[in-house]
């Protein structure tokens, strides 16, 4: 069976959670308890170097990390529907999209970032927490300005999800949870709202996890 | 012609540069000039919201922007050497790769990243270069752990380069320029050589770029 090592927090796994649902992909999750550091353990770091999540591990073995190398497997090895593009313009903008999040907004804000701005730096938390908004508001600012270029329907590219959403939406839960003000952004933020209309985004999110319960 | 914004010291430019080279495509390069924050310019902020280099202009004027995404797009419509294996896990493990260097390593110690530590926090250089060096550390021995894990050659992946080679080679520049060990690295090391030995690699590094001169 297909295996996906998850944190129902981590927007990575998020975004292949989202992925493996669109394109209807049933699959079995591994939690890795971030909180514990469970992705630093040997036996963690044997299925994954990068000691990161998520890893997937397909039915023939084949073991994989990096959220949107996942997804473009899915999308290359298995039916439904697609989730880059046919055109290879499309494709650019896509992948654009889902790096502008994957790239420039998500790493400078991930735990462990945050985790050496106060252990290390020394840093109070409205510190942190302004670091964290001022990265979420150079970012979606940018996001916004790219889907006013066009290309954009319903869904970040035309009218169907892509990679793009699945990468948008769970930025949006985090800067939610950091209390990011979202006003400026209304295009980013229609598009997030029709993807989670969709039950394959619906039952991605963190709260519908079955690690969310364990964190109280 | 097709146009690519640069500038020589950028390691996202950088790897695009690599991929340009790599596959015989000649390209007239458009100077961006980020120590004074030519990227944040009203005209280049219409050629890339992001306002980040590179911006890729196609001769048919298609506009794009994020190097994995362009470094596709090249390989996905132009002849010559394939930077992407033919094989879906092949292209997973290429892509994670890269994805370990643009996702994890560099945007952590983006420029805008350094000026916010210095100028926001008020770091002094010792701890921003800490800062950097721990970084660069951490995410090059999960890279020589990848490549440790088979699937590598005389390249990243197999015996011929590939865009994780594009991706790596730029973050081995930024880590001497900043004085990182690299000790630890073997076979990272040893790949690196082994692109720098190539005429595609050797002349997309910065000091071979016509802006090189300009800093001083």
């Amino acid at each position: 069976v297909l295996t996906l090592y998850t944190y129902f927090r981590s927007s990575a796994a998020f975004r292949v959670r989202c992925a493996l649902n669109l394109k209807g992909i049933a699959y079995a999750p591994e939690i890795v308890w971030l909180p514990t550091d469970e992705q630093k353990s040997d036996a963690y770091r044997t299925l994954n170097p990068q000691a990161l999540v998520p890893t997937f591990v397909d039915d023939d073995g084949t073991t994989l990390n990096q959220s949107l190398a996942i997804i473009e497997y899915l999308d290359e090895t298995r039916p439904g529907p697609k989730l880059l593009p046919a055109d290879p313009r499309g494709r650019a903008r896509v992948r654009a999209l889902s790096q502008l999040v994957a790239c420039e907004i998500h790493p400078v804000n991930n735990l462990r970032i945050l985790k050496y701005l106060k252990h290390v730096l020394g840093h109070d938390q409205p510190t942190i927490d302004a670091w964290y908004r001022h990265w979420i508001a150079e970012g979606l600012s940018a996001f916004e300005r790219e889907l006013a270029r066009g290309g954009t329907g319903r869904f970040c590219h035309g009218d169907a999800p892509t990679m793009a959403d699945c990468c948008l939406v769970p930025q949006i839960f985090n800067a939610r949870r950091f209390e990011c003000p979202l006003d400026a952004y209304p295009s980013t933020m229609r598009v997030f709202e029709s993807a989670m209309a969709l039950p394959a985004f619906d039952a991605a999110q963190p709260s519908k996890q079955p690690d969310a319960a364990r964190a109280g």
